[in-house]
């Protein structure tokens, strides 16, 4: 078997193939040709610990992670992907979850992009500079030509080093800027990314502020948690998420459903905008919404392509096992 | 990580020492010390991909499994133990999880025959001489002073890389007989073990033929397979089960339990018989039986175990994720 650690990972792929992937992942879905339990998690005091298998095309890929918020040294989400082959069972590669993960997520992000704002977008900003928010910039990189970066941490320590992976991991000239609030970066920013862990909305409470801009949150992804504040709900046309999974798993989604906030008509699969059954309706009159929450398909297609280049480039270590 | 093959983990724990893991699994089953959810399985075509987590001590473990039926080349079972640490989520090993299934499994045989059988028998028969066979035969002879091994298989041009495998793998010298039939070997051997993937009984429906001797079957996993015939149930005090998992998992638990052949107080978790809650009734005048599914606890506990000892004796190759 093929063991892809980070570096490897990194030098299979570009990003924009991995945004590929995710726009036949969407079409796969759409088509409903794929299998995908739901995910099964379990709960060890203040950790979690999940499973989400999948199968489809040449593949059967397993990701596994753990989510211990208390970890101080490893990462708080750390995840492995095992790519076994449909044909016969047997293990063909061993992949970093946590980095494709992030890859992924931003590509996820990057195609919502690609999709639902103007082409001449200039600009993006990021609430939550963790390790999932590096990957979301560097997605809207590929598809945007972003000449401003917007970044705002609630604990302003973390943004030198953050800074500092941005900008090894883009290798361009991007300006960036650090905000001093929530509100200033939507005020600077087209695009307004949600990258974080919290329990309650961390983008500000207030009408028609969002307006003509496009609202993309990754980060709350259980029933207790959001991202999203209510007035972003208020004046909004379409909510378009990753999965239909999405209504049930995320307070972002559940909470304005409930609250008859938005119509369950307005929530829509992305995977429609993707085959083009739906157009998406974007104005400066009111904000455009993208809310993911992940699915395994994504995982194992972008894990079946990362395993597919490795092997054409020679990249990577063979272990037997 | 550490990634443990084949050769490693033969390398790194004995057949004895597995059985003393097995055996404190029992207890920590007894004590509900554990979480393991359901197995997770998911269907595609002819072929089963199966997910065992578990979470004990101070690992997360997930087993993977793939079972491809049609398989030629490779094994028809396949699979890959992942091995977390509980206190910070991180990967500390992966190991063939196809070996240590085997291992493992035979451990649970040996350890059934050491509390289920007379410490002078000298002879065990073997319906069935595939992988999991192998390892069957190595966890009797360590309990017991085996001298007479007898094998049947439907298919006898496979006994002789089995009978090959098995001298390599016990280094010893007992007497290796090959029987004509299932009958022949019952009669002949004193523990019989069904090591098959029979979806109907592999052993003679025979009135007072297994008497006195100990019946293990580890193959039947799922409700439509059965290695046990109608009469022997239709004389048992007790029939030994490794988890109540077993009754709902097994043809051969679900058809005698449906038919009224047995009575549910018959069956008995072993777990109470490893911490001497239950005494088993053994008698020559009925035979003893004992069924494994398996659980996720076991590989849990063993993989734990290798990786421990592998650690200690410096076994391994470490790979960077």
């Amino acid at each position: 078997m093929l063991v892809l650690n980070e570096a490897n990972l990194l030098q299979a792929t570009s990003m924009k193939e991995i945004i590929d992937v995710v726009e036949d992942a969407y079409t796969l879905y759409d088509k409903g040709q794929f299998q995908m339990p739901i995910r099964n998690q379990i709960r060890d005091q203040d950790n979690s610990f999940l499973l989400m298998p999948c199968i489809a095309n040449q593949s059967i890929g397993t990701k596994i992670v753990s989510v211990f918020p208390n970890n101080k040294k490893k990462l708080v989400t750390q995840g492995i992907v095992v790519l076994n082959d449909r044909k016969d069972g047997s293990i063909k590669a061993l992949l970093n979850g946590t980095l494709l993960t992030g890859l992924k997520t931003g590509a996820v992000g990057g195609v919502a992009i690609k999709h639902l704002s103007p082409s001449n977008v200039q600009s993006v900003g990021l609430i939550g500079t963790g390790y999932q928010g590096l990957y979301q910039l560097m997605g809207a990189s590929v598809v945007r030509d972003i000449q401003h970066i917007y970044l705002y941490n609630r604990s302003p320590s973390k943004l030198p080093a953050f800074i500092h992976n941005l900008q090894n991991l883009l290798h361009s000239k991007q300006k960036i800027h650090v905000v001093e609030s929530p509100l200033e970066l939507v005020q600077q920013a087209e695009i307004i990314i949600t990258s974080t862990s919290a329990n309650s909305p961390v983008l500000p409470n207030v009408e028609g502020l969002f307006n003509g801009k496009l609202i993309i949150g990754i980060g709350s992804y259980q029933p207790h948690m959001r991202e999203f504040p209510d007035q972003l709900y208020t004046n909004i046309k379409q909510i378009f998420i990753d999965t239909i999974d999405a209504k049930k798993e995320t307070g972002d989604l559940i909470d304005p459903l409930q609250n008859q906030w938005v119509h369950p008509s307005q929530v829509i699969p992305f995977s429609e905008v993707v085959t083009k059954k739906v157009v998406p309706t974007i104005s400066d009159e009111y904000p455009t919404v993208f809310k993911s929450t992940g699915m395994a398909l994504f995982d194992l297609l972008v894990a079946e392509k990362m395993y597919e280049k490795a092997v054409q480039k020679q990249i990577g270590e063979y272990v037997n096992l």
